[in-house]
């Protein structure tokens, strides 16, 4: 299965903020084959640094895409059956308008006059694409993460337009913590001279900065577990450790090769944007608490979380979930058994498969019953 | 009770490593008064960004001491009674020898040609203090954190020179996790350009790649819990979180302010030096086991760990437990219920105060009894 980006331009698009942008991209990709009433379509929404390549095989790195071990034919989101769609996300970098992208008026880069973003406004964005697609009402919206917090905002800002929603290791709003977390990563960025406040396009970007956010996120993903799991106190040229600055514990290699290989892939304004998008979200903003706010959702809910994923505890699905059968919603809610923290929901497929393609085949059949 | 600083210079200093510093200073404060047998001493080790400076009103700042809330007359290091030292570690940037210090050979700071300090080296270098000072065996080594490493280190390499020893959430080896938490912070010093590999003595220190070092520590010292307790969402210039840069998040305004404020007292190198020292440290080095470095100790311990510190957490604290056990050494274990993270050591006061000063009592009359 090769993945193909496509693009649409719209002509406009308002944000929250009341800023209207000009000649708006939105990058793609689609799995499957749309059913002839159009009511098998599946949207995935990416997490922090994902992009439209969620599944098949990249014809340009050679590499599968972020969720492809759920995505596929008799995978979790089963394409034999269903058509499934991911966009890159409003304030991006991968072929979506977002802070790297030209601006009509100057012919250069909005770097930071791009105007602050929303989860919401992703969601709006995605929401003209799928008009486009001519789709009425999704089956499904899923997502990992900030994925997850789309598919809450889609369930509340749509309700007409989507049947079931799939939040995994997702939040309603970001803890104190997790806003810490982003503000050293922005901090990490901002503190880089080569930052330039955000006009380093076709100059140096700001790579050291940009890493040690990565570096600092990549701890966030895993666990206690599995960091001592994969790489314990183990060195790269010793078996023991001792005082000796030319070795380096594994731990550390790992995290300094992922952070310069994030540079290459990322850009540093996007990092700041979409991280703002994070903390400011609140699906009970505008609403007397989360329960009024989801209540203006009508579809079926399968809430995932995962043991070990101290940086989407839980707590925070329960509070999901709560307020949903506070409402009487039609709510499922599986905390699955994992060591790999926040990472599960791209790591422990087989379980999630199992959840997941139940679910979607119920929501199918539900809605063409009606 | 004010605090006076003093220094002892001993001509040299051998490391590990086995380079040769001379002149070394070590800075030291120490409260209440040495008995006449010399059997009332207590050393209490500090963290990474402490220093000798640990009770009592420092003239110079008027701040009291990082664990003032724990030793003075009445408290559970009871100045009444005991005989309290607090020096700066090796490596450190208060008064002890460290890679601000001058080389006398060079008559330039250290920078980086400082060489590699351990755990092990801050305590041989204490304890050339306390053969200084003319104390034969100290009632007792206590400390939280990095403190918790050097009281383990005195009771394994100076058994006969310790009657008890007090870790607090504390470990006998850093994890892949500690491990990666330092090495962001190293990254981010070294990724700011000022840092010039070290050598920025007398230009402009690497500021924000320590602020945002720092800011990382903060958020592991502290709890999902008690930053929810402290800040949740909420915001400095609103009362309701929307997307407007113009506006901060209380938790990204105190991290900003902690990060700042520690450039002004910390160095940089420092910084890097005790972190490695840190991540180095696993008291099992040399010994086919944890169980049989602690057999070399002959002193009582008093182990404890608080339930809401995720960066030492408890089970590290009852691997130390269970290794004593193992070889019938005299030792209690405490986990302190606290909402406080890994800064409960120096928050939770009552509990500590009580465990702490019948612990000390029944050691004094035990050692007196002999």
């Amino acid at each position: 299965m090769t993945a193909e980006t496509k693009f649409v331009r719209f002509d406009s698009f308002t944000v929250e903020t009341g800023v209207t942008l000009t000649q708006v991209d939105i990058a793609y990709q689609t799995y499957g084959t749309l059913n002839a009433d159009r009511s098998n379509a599946i949207l995935a929404t990416h997490a922090f640094s994902g992009d439209a390549h969620a599944a098949g095989i990249s014809p340009e790195t050679g590499k599968p895409g972020w969720w492809d071990d759920m995505i596929g034919p008799g995978k979790g989101f089963d394409t034999d059956k269903y058509f499934v769609i991911c966009a890159n996300v409003l304030g991006g970098c991968k072929g979506t308008a977002g802070p790297s992208s030209i601006n009509p008026a100057t012919n250069q880069p909005y770097a930071m006059t791009f105007p602050g973003i929303t989860i919401r406004d992703m969601v709006r964005l995605q929401k003209q694409l799928i008009d486009h697609l001519g789709i009425e009402r999704l089956l499904a919206v899923a997502g990992g993460s900030m994925g997850g917090m789309q598919a809450l905002e889609w369930a509340v800002s749509f309700p007409d337009s989507v049947a079931a929603c799939l939040p995994i290791a997702a939040t309603a709003r970001h803890s104190a913590m997790q806003i810490a977390f982003n503000e050293v990563g922005r901090q990490a960025v901002m503190a880089d001279p080569d930052w330039q406040s955000g006009d380093y396009y076709g100059k140096k970007p700001p790579a050291r900065g940009l890493a040690v956010a990565r570096m600092v996120g990549h701890i966030t993903y895993m666990s206690d577990d599995s960091m001592r799991e994969k790489f314990g106190r183990r060195m790269r040229e010793k078996t023991t450790p001792s005082f000796d600055s030319s070795v380096d514990f594994e731990i550390e290699s790992y995290l300094r090769y992922r952070g310069s290989q994030f540079v290459d892939r990322f850009d540093a304004n996007s990092y700041l944007y979409i991280t703002k998008a994070m903390d400011y979200f609140d699906l009970s903003a505008g609403y007397s608490s989360l329960a009024m706010s989801l209540e203006r959702a009508k579809c079926r809910f399968l809430v995932i979380s995962f043991t070990s994923d101290w940086l989407y505890p839980s707590y925070q699905s329960l509070e999901i979930v709560n307020a949903l059968r506070s409402r009487n919603r039609d709510v499922a809610y599986c905390e699955l058994p994992s060591t790999y923290g926040h990472d599960a929901f791209l790591v422990e497929v087989d379980e999630q498969t199992e959840l997941v393609r139940g679910f979607l085949h119920q929501t199918f059949k539900e809605i063409n019953r009606r």
